[in-house]
């Protein structure tokens, strides 16, 4: 299983970096290409610290597109100064996502305010700045791809709990400037998730797929508790082949936030993400 | 606000005793009746260890009505064994709900067997039960109460996460078997919350409605980190209203787990309880 043959079905994988956040970014490069990946998926924060122009030549060199961006958002805010700093502070991430040659910017769109309980406002403010960035975005070649988190999120990252949520938001808003993610660790549970994906491909608004799995007990801030694939509840071979039939051919991102992956060999990691994507993503032979 | 007038407005509040689990049984009736509560919410173990018949006298005996039994349900095994075991011990719990003379019997339908990934056989294993269970909790004049947990618990506690499919499921059945029961904490995030209150209400099958507030950072476990009313991001008026609207006139039920309230005198809990019911709750003065 080591020849160039069988390097073939990683055609679609991309490693998003979180996953492996032990490596630096040219360990990620190298250890990627020594993979066979052709992909990776890239955060604001090691990049800046690295050089977006530098990291742009760092994975194209290594022979690496970059599929998305991590990320923009945190639009919920009220005070007109926050409200501000955060488009900004958006611009910034979407002109990087240019540099990087991504055409796809995550968003965490953010949480309810301290004290609030108006989860229709967050909302709205929401595609209040959907509407400011995303004639900004789609004049540079990147769309604002809507994230809808876990529902235990809402109150304090994403109020944007749904595919339906993320998808009545998108639509809003011409397809080439906002679409959504469909990320199986925040979406496996919902029944009405395939109708989503559906829905999504019908309106060329599926703008990332990403994996993890979900695995309990949850640790507590439940931020860090995602899963290797194929050690959780995640029927993931389901997403891919409905978000293949919805028209979805582009990357599959592997986005894992665990401790227990980050304490390991980068290598090794990887290594297992591939053996776990063949085994759990892939066509079954 | 100690005279009898005041006490009027908590006609409606029940109290579950897992707010309160540092007080026995005697406790609780003592406590309740002493603070113009007419209701309470009780649980299987520690009714059964204090003997059904013997709480079902001192409850009464302190002027108050039990509003429903937790919990029925953990219906998901595939196993015959399992199954008949599940569908055993809720007969069970039925005859206790009679004995205790409430008319609700709560589920926690059950998370998904071990290494499981099939959510929809799983909520199918929930109907066969409820078929089974359904007629004979009628003749005892006991309603089957279906309780969509969280979307954090879908794995390992209820595969049921929304209203939607908490109706989807009960309108299978007679509405005198199946009801659903709405709770602040699990449904709060969900925008189609209040049209499925509003279908619950309909179809005469809101059973039960229970508050708890929602805060953050979730504990380990995501288990015992429910918050006291108006301590978090739940708008537990627009709930109360939404249920009025829908035709609920009858118990609210407050069912707060958290050790922070376990660790305080019982009394002094149930004073802040009210204080909050008041404040959050009830319509605005």
């Amino acid at each position: 299983m080591t020849g160039p043959g069988a390097q073939d079905d990683l055609a679609r994988l991309s490693l998003n970096q979180e996953t492996v956040k032990q490596w630096s970014l040219p360990e990620l490069a190298d250890g990627c290409a020594a993979a066979g990946l052709r992909h990776v998926g890239l955060w604001r924060e090691p990049v800046q610290k690295y050089g977006v122009e530098a990291a742009a030549k760092l994975v194209r060199d290594a022979g690496l597109t970059v599929t998305s961006l991590c990320r923009g958002g945190f639009f919920t805010a009220a005070e007109p100064e926050a409200r501000a700093a955060a488009l900004d502070d958006n611009r910034a991430a979407i002109d990087e996502a240019a540099t990087l040659g991504t055409d796809t910017l995550v968003l965490v769109s953010g949480g309810l305010p301290a004290g609030s309980r108006d989860l229709r406002g967050a909302r709205e403010r929401i595609a209040e700045a959907l509407a400011e960035l995303g004639p900004y975005a789609a004049e540079r070649g990147v769309r604002l791809a809507i994230e809808p988190l876990h529902p235990m999120y809402a109150s304090d990252r994403c109020v944007v709990s749904t595919l339906a949520q993320a998808l009545d938001l998108a639509e809003r808003f011409p397809a080439e400037q906002v679409g959504v993610v469909v990320d199986t660790y925040h979406l496996w549970w919902d029944d009405t998730a395939g109708a989503g994906i559906d829905r999504a491909g019908r309106g060329g608004r599926l703008a990332a797929f990403q994996l993890a799995d979900w695995v309990t007990p949850l640790p507590e801030g439940v931020l860090l508790g995602r899963g290797q694939l194929g050690d959780g509840a995640v029927d993931l071979r389901w997403f891919r082949e409905r978000t293949e039939a919805a028209g979805h051919t582009g990357p599959i991102e592997v986005e894992i936030f665990n401790p227990a992956l980050w304490a390991r060999d980068g290598a090794e990691v990887l290594a297992e993400v591939i053996a776990r994507y063949r085994q759990h993503v892939l066509p079954e032979k």
